[in-house]
């Protein structure tokens, strides 16, 4: 018990205030919270409707670009015969960046379409929801804050009864003692020892009740800075009670009334004391339960469908820009088959076809007989066959040394053409460097300056592109030329070939096949 | 020979002005081919000159758009505690979506810069490549040209030879047999028969003469027209020549001499016949080569790494925007994330760490002895027991109801939270159907005319959302009242309990353990 006496309790009312400046700070934090979260959706919007504009202009500039090419090329193409260009897959590749350029401006225009008319109106609602889920909230907390005064005024009222009681109780005590002492005056003279024994009693009591007051003066005197609101009357009648206390009585023979009178206050004392701790253990469970429970659910009641409806939006915003990028992708996928497609050998054969009476080649040049000359071969009788055979032999051995010397020539050219080749689809197209930059907070570095388009490796790679190239005509023309002499000798030497077989084994006979190598159509 | 002479053969200077125009046409074809590419080229450069000022633009817009809200929130972190609000799961999706803006403009910013000073460099490059291809394949074209202008005016040349030496050895044939006939005539006195045979043997050539000659007239007669270049003086020896063959010769006795001119012209013309055989067949050939081989090895000069250059050119294009894609789609997989870990129940626990001194709990409410009561407990002596125990029932059924009533408003709750639940996690945010359209060539369609973001719907949605909330409300304030009072009477009623066990079993007894329900700290 002395244990309990020497610890000091919070007070009740030291605690109340804190109580009550915790509440409306939390309604404070609360407001601060959803003023945060309109702000923010505010910020959203704004956001949104200024990039929204973006994506317009972006979409905008896209479309007028491909229209101004697209355009020209419906004008050219009714202006010219160009009708077969498409074909072309150069040309095809063009249309096809102009179509993917068209297809970027929809797209762009429908992002900005999907933020106006979608992801804004979103977040406009989940303002409104946010002021109206903090009224309502404010509202069930309020009424939270009511229920914890009512119980903490109820708590006071029968702390202030108990407190009555007791001291009613303590004074019918005293009222008693003294009636007590009264009639041990009187029964002083018919015996002191019974009377030493009961001073012996009373004296501890007394000097505790002593020590007690003193104690609660000194607390008093500490006055309203020390928190204590004992009233100043309560100390008043404590001091009634100790000076009467330490003055003899002047009245006596009112013991058993006094004895009535103390056993019916304490009882009241009793009651009222339980009363007081049954409503005490009400309240710290109330205020336990608000602050474990009430507030966490008062917050959730405030982010009621926030952060679903926020995770919405967003996602709204994020499935726009995804299948903004899948259609981007398909549309690169597509210039890119476009690009794999690219082939020189089909162009080629596609102009020549579209040209195809340019290209075609002509008639071959028939033997024109002279006036009812009836021969229309080469004849190879005595005395022109020993010249001719010796012409024969001289071609053989021209046209040996002609192979070789241009089979050389075309080594080279092979192998020139090769290193071009390799000059040409050097891999030198990947610009994944610049964009790793951008994905660090790095400046963007220049694509310019990457190993393949610096200004110097350029020059480099084009003189030795030009360099080869040179020598790659130098040699073809070589080539040509050789082989142009060499078919001229073949032909010779092929048509001396087969007259002089002819002549060795069936000598100037028919010619065999339908078709002779001059192009004479022999109809049996 | 009657079958060969019958058919007829296209003339050698019908063919060459033919070849002459399609060999001027073919270069006219390469230059026209040569000139689209570099209109190609034009284009393309232009295009994307104008794409990068676009694309520049577009990044500075984002920029400006993400520094406008980022300066915004650097000063709202000066000014205000707001230092712990990125902890917030919706700000941190803002600032990431921030972020993203910065990185797309940073791309967007790359792919101009790749756009300038690579792909445009490369295009004026391939056209210079075009030019430069062009005029060296035009030089070697021209020298493919005059390799064939040589060859058919060789052949020419030896076509006329030819057609001289016979027209000679005609001559002297016919001067032969004059000879012989005046021979005849003399020898015809010696005897008759031999004369007979003699002019059997000459009549069928003589005739077959006479019609081939006729045939020829009706040629030349065609004139220019039929494309017949025969010569009007070869026309008049021929009409001399049958004249002189029908005509009776004046002089006789020259028969050897004649003899001997005559295998001499006969000798030459076998020898031009066979040099115009061989130059026939030569030049056939070089024709022959030079349209099978010649022109599209020609096509290729042009063509020379124009395809390779220009795939390389697309392909760094693709590349550019296949890694401005990649960024971006990096970018937005962070903010999924993030918006996958939007969470209430963490947010509402950083606020509340936040301001942990308005959330915190208070110490309990201490019971306050009044002026040295020793009794701190609920008293249950006699006479207060069996009024205490009578109201420990009493409390006992009135929470049992209260608990079965509470529960039920409890499940009603529940049952509304699941409701709003779904409406709050309606997947509705999915936009590909906007995609879907502008990926055909339909116009954009609205993606507000969509099902779920239809004014209508949203009314609808939103009306339906907030009636489920307003009755969500009234129940939870329905609860929170229940609960409040279960909350204190439990209070009450463990106490009650806990002071008759203890009165019944043990008595006014010590507290067992450290801390009493209500708060006091027993130090033993």
């Amino acid at each position: 018990m002395a244990a309990l006496q020497g610890s000091e309790p919070v007070g009740f009312f030291e605690i109340k205030p804190e109580i009550r400046t915790q509440l409306v700070e939390q309604f404070k934090c609360l407001e601060q919270q959803s003023e945060s979260r309109l702000q923010l959706l505010q910020d959203l919007q704004e956001f949104f409707r200024r990039k929204a504009e973006i994506e317009l202009e972006y979409s905008r500039s896209l479309e007028k670009l491909a229209e101004r090419f697209s355009s020209k090329i419906r004008s050219s193409r009714e202006h010219q015969f160009k009708k077969d260009q498409y074909l072309l897959s150069p040309v095809n590749c063009w249309y096809l960046v102009l179509h993917q350029t068209r297809r970027e401006s929809r797209d762009h225009a429908t992002l900005n379409d999907i933020f106006m008319n979608n992801v804004i109106v979103r977040l406009s609602q989940i303002s409104e929801d946010v002021i109206r889920l903090f009224k309502k909230s404010k509202e069930i907390g309020l009424q939270m804050h009511e229920e914890l005064l009512k119980v903490t005024n109820e708590l006071y009222t029968v702390m202030k009864t108990y407190h009555m009681y007791h001291a009613e109780s303590i004074s019918a005590e005293s009222k008693l003692k003294e009636a007590e002492k009264q009639e041990e005056k009187q029964f002083n003279k018919s015996g002191d020892l019974s009377m030493n024994l009961l001073r012996h009693e009373d004296r501890p009591q007394r000097r505790s009740s002593v020590k007690k007051i003193e104690k609660m003066k000194e607390k008093a005197s500490e006055g309203p800075g020390g928190g204590i609101m004992l009233p100043a009357s309560a100390v008043l009648e404590v001091s009634v009670m100790v000076e009467a206390g330490l003055a003899i009585p002047l009245l006596t023979l009112v013991r058993p009334q006094r004895q009535a009178k103390y056993s019916e206050n304490k009882l009241k004392c009793t009651k009222a004391r339980n009363d007081y701790l049954l409503n005490l253990a009400a309240t710290n469970a109330a205020i336990s339960k608000y602050y474990i429970h009430d507030v966490s659910d008062l917050i959730d009641c405030c982010d009621l469908g926030f952060h679903a409806s926020l995770a919405r939006t967003f996602r709204t915003y994020l499935s726009a820009e995804y299948n903004l990028e899948t259609s981007r992708h398909e549309g690169l996928d597509v210039i890119e088959n476009a690009v794999d497609n690219l082939d020189s050998r089909s162009d080629k054969h596609t102009v020549m076809d579209m040209c195809n009476q340019v290209f075609c080649p002509p008639l071959k040049f028939e033997f024109q007989p002279h006036m009812g000359d009836e021969v229309c071969q080469v004849s190879a009788q005595q005395p022109v066959q020993t010249e001719l055979l010796m012409r024969y032999h001289q071609l053989q051995s021209r046209l040996a040394t002609l192979k070789i010397e241009n089979e050389e020539v075309r080594k080279t050219l092979d192998a020139t053409m090769q290193t071009l080749q390799d000059m040409l689809t050097v891999e030198d197209f990947d610009v994944s460097d610049a964009f790793q930059h951008s994905r660090s907070t790095e400046s963007v570095k220049s694509a310019a300056s990457e190993t393949y388009m610096s200004k110097i490796n350029i020059a480099k790679r084009r003189a030795n592109q030009q360099e080869t190239e040179m020598f790659y005509f130098t040699k073809f023309k070589e080539y040509v030329n050789g082989s142009n002499l060499i078919t001229k000798l073949q032909a010779k030497h092929d048509l001396l070939k087969q007259t002089l077989g002819e002549g060795e084994s069936g000598g100037r006979g028919r010619q065999g096949g339908l078709s002779s190598p001059l192009g004479c159509v022999v109809v049996p």
